[in-house]
């Protein structure tokens, strides 16, 4: 399979969505699928579909559609998650709990080799199979382990020193959980933020349409 | 101030980041900033910052800049934050408890008014403050209180049944942990996805650059 060296943003931004549809499909019990079909799953239009798969070479057949086992595998690979990256986690607090826990990392493309927290009461508990380990150990962690990625759930004031000090130890990409403005200070690394709060707010907005319903003052 | 009756999404998905950047700007004691100071550190340009805050009227004052407790304070109130409407959430799992635990709800125009699980060996524990309740009486409880949005932290496969009963309760809004595609069945609600597992798998896809570094095979 021939893999554009160029895909625009919103492609990729798709794929994963993409691989969840497939994967559904397939626990279905389908075995093809037309672009038009999974396009009327998918709310996308059925020529952003096979646009959106032509930047990666193409993968259906005129008339007969996607096989979708395939489709999902290939998607996969493309993503990487046929090849495991270590990450590790810092902040073993309520987030960072449920994140260790809730992720089913391998189906995504990492181990999480290490869970870090700079607080006595949680350091030495079990947390997703994992020892939670004193933030003290972690440069020498990295060293030693090599992780590509941190998932950072620590306090947003505690995230500037913490991201410098885990750059200088090779990490590549950030999962941020926190406000800190990773890219603003450090253009380089891969950064995919989580902003809980600023989703919960959009919701917020929206639903202010429903209050002149209720309350025309 | 004037709101103007549309908005688009784009500047609406911004907001939140205004809010948070803004809050971050008080905390620091500034008290004025410039379209310019406010675009260098929100990574926009200030013609686009300018643009965005138009829509809503306008704040700014040529050659003086943006009062930032007061624009704060607007934007707070055109997200509806100086209002709290009620919510539930459902599922108190792993995600839930932490989403219930970690969200400042006030903060964000809400308030969280119970919280709903169908597993015996949860109900009755509490969960930031709420007694876990059975969701038998989700229904009865809807009718009594009147929640306008429901936070799901349920299994993918219960969501579109669950979605169902809580839309013919009145809720009006989702903000939505599972892979269930609500607006497509649902089209006239409001929803706000956070897909945790697409997040990583775009990481996972940008920090496949780093591999061809260290392993050009």
């Amino acid at each position: 399979m021939k893999e554009a060296t160029k895909v625009s943003v919103p492609v990729i931004k798709r794929l994963p969505r993409y691989h969840r549809y497939l994967h559904q499909l397939m626990q279905e019990g389908l075995v093809r699928i037309s672009s038009k079909e999974l396009s009327a799953r998918m709310g996308l239009t059925a020529s952003q579909i096979r646009q959106d798969l032509n930047c990666f070479g193409g993968f259906g057949q005129q008339g007969y559609g996607y096989n979708i086992a395939q489709l999902y595998t290939e998607i996969g690979n493309i993503l990487g998650l046929n090849h495991t990256k270590k990450a590790i986690l810092i902040g073993a607090g309520n987030l960072g709990r449920a994140i260790a826990t809730h992720t089913r990392f391998h189906d995504q493309g990492f181990d999480l080799i290490g869970v870090f927290d700079s607080s006595d009461s949680v350091v030495g508990s079990v947390i997703a199979g994992q020892t939670v380990r004193n933030s003290s150990t972690l440069e020498r962690f990295c060293r030693d382990n090599e992780p590509v990625i941190a998932i950072l759930c620590v306090p947003g004031d505690a995230a500037p020193e913490l991201v410098t000090t885990l750059i200088s130890c090779e990490i590549k990409g950030f999962w941020n959980f926190t406000h800190y403005d990773i890219l603003h200070d450090h253009p380089d690394v891969s950064v995919e933020n989580v902003h809980l709060s600023d989703s919960l707010m959009t919701l917020r907005y929206q639903v202010k349409k429903y209050e002149n319903e209720e309350d025309p003052s």
